[in-house]
């Protein structure tokens, strides 16, 4: 379902199977949804009543004001936009944790969230999940797809749980995903699951919103590692080897033994942060204090360093040139002249009938409509 | 000596102290240049000329085709982008090895392009060896900033040394260093270095323009991976532990097997092949010959597998787009009003005052005088 697309989306309830559903990041029967019944046509309301809403913690109001946030109609960019402006005042006041979590299908990701996230809220945080892949990458295996395997977290009042936007472009998605990541913290979640699946262009997007990020590998190395792209091992602090349960523990040990060796021979990170690998098991719980250990060991680290801040900085003054990069080659891609141009032009350089930055300019040159 | 901010070129060689000197890639005393004392004010040739030059092997006329590539005249780009449509033509029709060389200031870099190349060549190949780095980073490290060392390669018939082009962007630099590969290519330049250091944004530049890249480093891990930019591990085909002689011999073995180690972890390249670490000294000349044999053994593999013209065709269409998208940020950063209102938005921005994303669609929005 394309929201986006619909253009009514608040005044139109009757002829959307699920839209609450996707509100409220719970699947559920649509007709047990106490919300739809109660009203069929909700208006958008104002700023402060979604303010007020969040802060306080009401997690339909939070749902909805993401919804407007995902919207691209202009009536809702608006009340989104000042939403956004204010959760970002709340949120930029406090210290937060953002874990990007990636691992090719396969891995169990969707299983080790569900552990670890109940892990993490019976330590007393409140937690939200949120994804990052568009729906195109959905099938490649994001967990938030598939829903029924995290039962457990979906039922857990201090953790909150939303789709990626159903919109196509990455672009498109990360903007949203980095706006919901305010709304959540200022609603009070204090660690918010960024996941990914490891597969695509989204996990440097991922890396660039979150403070730590997690790579979830299986035991074996070599073939198992079919899938990661190369460079998303030297983006991780921390590696968890999963599934180290029953006769796949040694595997797993070894496998831990010889990611850590490896981590150690990387440059250092920015943080200061010495990179690690431990091994974990969703079945049993091995693992899931070793890891909160360690995020809280790279938090402490970097609220004390200073890093956390200045690494924060950075993302927020990356998003704001990625975005306008973004923007600028919107305009010039969905410009019609391009469009019908374009393919022959990567054809003919393709084909070595023409240089790579001459049909560039050629290309700029018509899109300003010099020739 | 910035040659595109003169605008007299080819018309003034009294008032520039060593011209001809960048043009040929030699660092001569002026005074004895022959070609300075025949040609004291030479004009642009056409087209014809210059291709006859190229393809004949004349080192002089292709030093100047180079220069024209270089400048951003009107009247040399016109030439320029003539030439490089020809030479473009005439090297896609040949199988060249484009050898992408890192490493920090310290690993020894130029000493081991210096043996490198001397062995080359005397192999029989022709061997051109460009830099990608920007003036600003010469200073850095790059070792064609340094040409003292590299006496024996100047001095080969059978190589070509060209310096990064004076100017200043990567993007600019990066353009014209893809640009003058084509021209070595079709002068018969089989085998291209192009080098950098490895503590920018270049090294991903220069990944993209070639089809092996080759990582220098020294033999303790650790503390020597100081500079090293994160992710450039896992874009290596090749580890070359250097100074791997005397004392140090035994020290650059440990490395050597922890790098390929670490290596055999890594996911697989899109390539088919599997990246490894060798030892080299340019005292002794160890290793030279192992890594010859790699990188021949590289190109058998990719030849055989196709993985060769497809990966040369992905890069000329990732160059393309990479330009058009270069061209419309300078459009819009060079522009005056945002030029004006970028420092202000960028410190809300960082000051947490404003959102990324809220920021970048009002600055587009200024740009394109909606408001």
């Amino acid at each position: 379902m394309d929201l986006n697309k619909q253009g009514a989306f608040f005044g139109d309830y009757e002829n959307q199977d699920s839209a609450l559903n996707v509100n409220d990041g719970v699947k559920q029967p649509p007709i047990i949804n106490p919300y739809l019944k109660i009203n069929k046509k909700p208006a958008i309301k104002s700023v402060d009543e979604y303010m007020d809403g969040i802060v306080s913690g009401d997690r339909v109001l939070l749902s909805q004001a993401i919804t407007l946030v995902e919207s691209t109609l202009p009536s809702h960019r608006t009340v989104a936009t000042q939403i956004i402006q204010r959760c970002q005042k709340i949120s930029s006041g406090k210290r937060t944790m953002r874990i990007g979590i990636t691992g090719v299908p396969g891995v169990g990701k969707s299983t080790f969230i569900e552990a670890f996230g109940s892990h993490i809220t019976s330590r007393g945080h409140k937690l939200a999940v949120l994804a990052i892949d568009p729906s195109s990458e959905k099938t490649k295996g994001s967990i938030l797809g598939d829903k029924t395997r995290m039962e457990t977290l979906v039922h857990d009042p201090h953790a909150f749980i939303r789709p990626s936007p159903s919109e196509g472009s990455l672009g498109g998605v990360a903007r949203k995903t980095r706006e919901t990541i305010l709304l959540c913290e200022a609603a009070g979640y204090d660690v918010i699951f960024i996941e990914t699946v490891g597969v695509g262009q989204s996990e440097t997007a991922v890396h660039s919103m979150s403070d730590f990020f997690l790579l979830l590998m299986l035991s074996g190395a070599g073939d198992d590692l079919q899938g990661i792209k190369r460079g998303i091992m030297e983006m991780s602090d921390l590696i968890a080897i999963t599934k180290a349960d029953g006769s796949n523990v040694d595997k797993a040990n070894l496998a831990k033994a010889l990611y850590a060796n490896a981590l150690h021979l990387f440059p250092p990170t920015e943080s200061g942060w010495v990179p690690t690998a431990v091994t974990s098991s969703a079945v049993d719980g091995t693992g899931l204090d070793d890891i909160l250990a360690k995020i809280e060991e790279y938090f402490k680290l970097v609220w004390d360093n200073g890093y956390y801040e200045r690494h924060r900085r950075e993302q927020a003054r990356y998003w704001m040139y990625e975005s306008i990069n973004e923007t600028l080659k919107n305009m010039f891609y969905e410009n019609p002249r391009v469009e019908g141009l374009l393919p022959d032009y990567e054809r003919a350089v393709l084909d070595g009938q023409l240089e790579s930055f001459s049909a560039a300019e050629e290309l700029i040159e018509k899109y300003q409509g010099k020739i």
